[in-house]
């Protein structure tokens, strides 16, 4: 099931698409696609509602694309965790995940225009597998456990700026926190739709020119070990995005690191879970 | 002004302290104490009242004392802000803030339990000047400009698992974002109170011994700076909290790193600010 909001940013009405693309309005179940309705029940209620055939549709056209969960609240990255990423930034192998935050505030709709901060001159592309949690999560027992708590799917574009991750101070959340800096979205699929997350192909180009082309089964650390493993050091809540790592094929890995420029245009897809398409513009 | 939320987790009401310490009941001013309030003349509303006497008083007695904002948006912390703090940790004095984040959802009252993560060892304290922020804030101006958009200060105790802080990865988000790790309060002092953020004496005592006897003149980078460095790399929103540094005296610096253990009772105070104290539980 794809589960996405639609308008104006800060006014997206919750809505789900059926199997052929048709999208039905879910104001009348929800408010909202947030942590609560993910955690009560949203969901198998919007899936049995859509076998009823009792949703209103929606006509979609001109309306734009929300994230498709509200504000996160918190979006929990996990840095060089595809080997060939970690070898082109120069990296090691991490032994454990490398835990950052973005500010939760970065995220924005999957076609929103992103800004490139003023002054910078290392906005970098990233293309990652998120996870949405759906349910409350602290100490889980196992790996196994851990995926009882994803309510599902995502593309994100962690987008960062380099000099001010990497060049201002050993940490990295600055450069990750830039206004529009978290494209996510278009749909949230839920969990039961994705056989296996370690099986998706995840594809980046700038301005039609192929950068990355990666799958998530290259993952250092799966989805379900970073679940359990986060939780045993902070608390997970309904709608919080964990970014996942991205695969090779960033500017800062390139030859001639390409970084982003105002005007460029950066696609992005991951299998099973949509596209993205954003230009890019000064701040 | 002293603002400050009364009751439950989850179900504080907004209250004001007056110069007495009188408590007043703002429920029919306002749902709660969080960014919408006090980006949009809350405090100064609550003045006019309170100078016209029109407020209900509160009886306080039994109530348990919450954070005086809700939940924030973002926690953002300047580490190694105190030359002394810097040294007595085996760091270089930085030059530009070192900026990480915390979970906003480890915010609690203060005189809320603190829980120890379960396999921690190394659970510490760090006394702290806490920023609120009143107005959306992106690429100010100036230092003195940045003023303008705080609307008050805190208590914060910024607690901090130094292993998994400083061993697991070279980023320290993980050992900052424990749950429960981040009390905050009791007040939200306005800013018109503090005659200057720079010259407040910061102390902590641990089972009485004290540990922490600082002042904020001794920041390497003041309040107003640190609001304009970050307005340059990412949009503060109202509610969002910013932890200042710690001044030198935490478990990880003294010789015989007396990290806390279940039952310790640790007591903070900041000039002006009142006073905080959380007893120490196993997770």
């Amino acid at each position: 099931m794809r589960l996405l909001r639609l308008g104006t940013p800060g006014q997206e009405r919750p809505a789900v698409l059926d199997g052929t693309g048709r999208a039905y309005d879910l104001s009348a179940l929800t408010n909202d696609i947030d942590g609560s309705f993910l955690a009560e029940g949203g969901p198998e209620q919007v899936r049995a509602e859509l076998a009823a055939d009792t949703l209103r549709p929606l006509e979609t056209g001109g309306l734009r694309v929300g994230a498709p969960v509200a504000r996160p609240g918190k979006v929990v990255c996990v840095g060089l965790n595809y080997r060939d990423h970690a070898e082109e930034t120069g990296a090691a192998i991490p032994p454990r995940p490398v835990v950052f935050m973005k500010d939760p505030g970065t995220v924005v709709g999957p076609y929103d225009t992103v800004l490139i901060p003023r002054g910078s001159v290392k906005t970098d592309w990233e293309v990652e597998l998120a996870v949405v949690i759906g349910q409350r999560a602290r100490y889980l027992g196992s790996p196994e456990e851990a995926l009882e708590v994803i309510a599902g799917y995502a593309i994100s574009n962690d987008v960062s700026e380099r000099a001010f991750q990497l060049e201002l101070s050993p940490q990295w959340d600055l450069g990750k926190s830039c206004e529009t800096f978290n494209p996510l979205g278009p749909w949230l699929v839920t969990a039961d739709e994705i056989a296996d997350p370690q099986q998706l192909g995840l594809k980046l180009s700038v301005n039609g020119v192929p950068r990355q082309d990666g799958n998530s089964k290259d993952m250092i650390f799966g989805v379900a070990y970073i679940v359990w493993y986060l939780s045993q050091y902070l608390v997970l809540e309904p709608g919080d995005v964990i970014n996942t790592g991205t695969p090779a094929g960033v500017a800062l890995g390139l030859p001639d690191t390409p970084y982003l420029r105002p005007g460029d245009t950066v696609d992005l897809s991951i299998d099973g879970l949509g596209s993205q398409r954003q230009t890019f513009a000064q701040a």
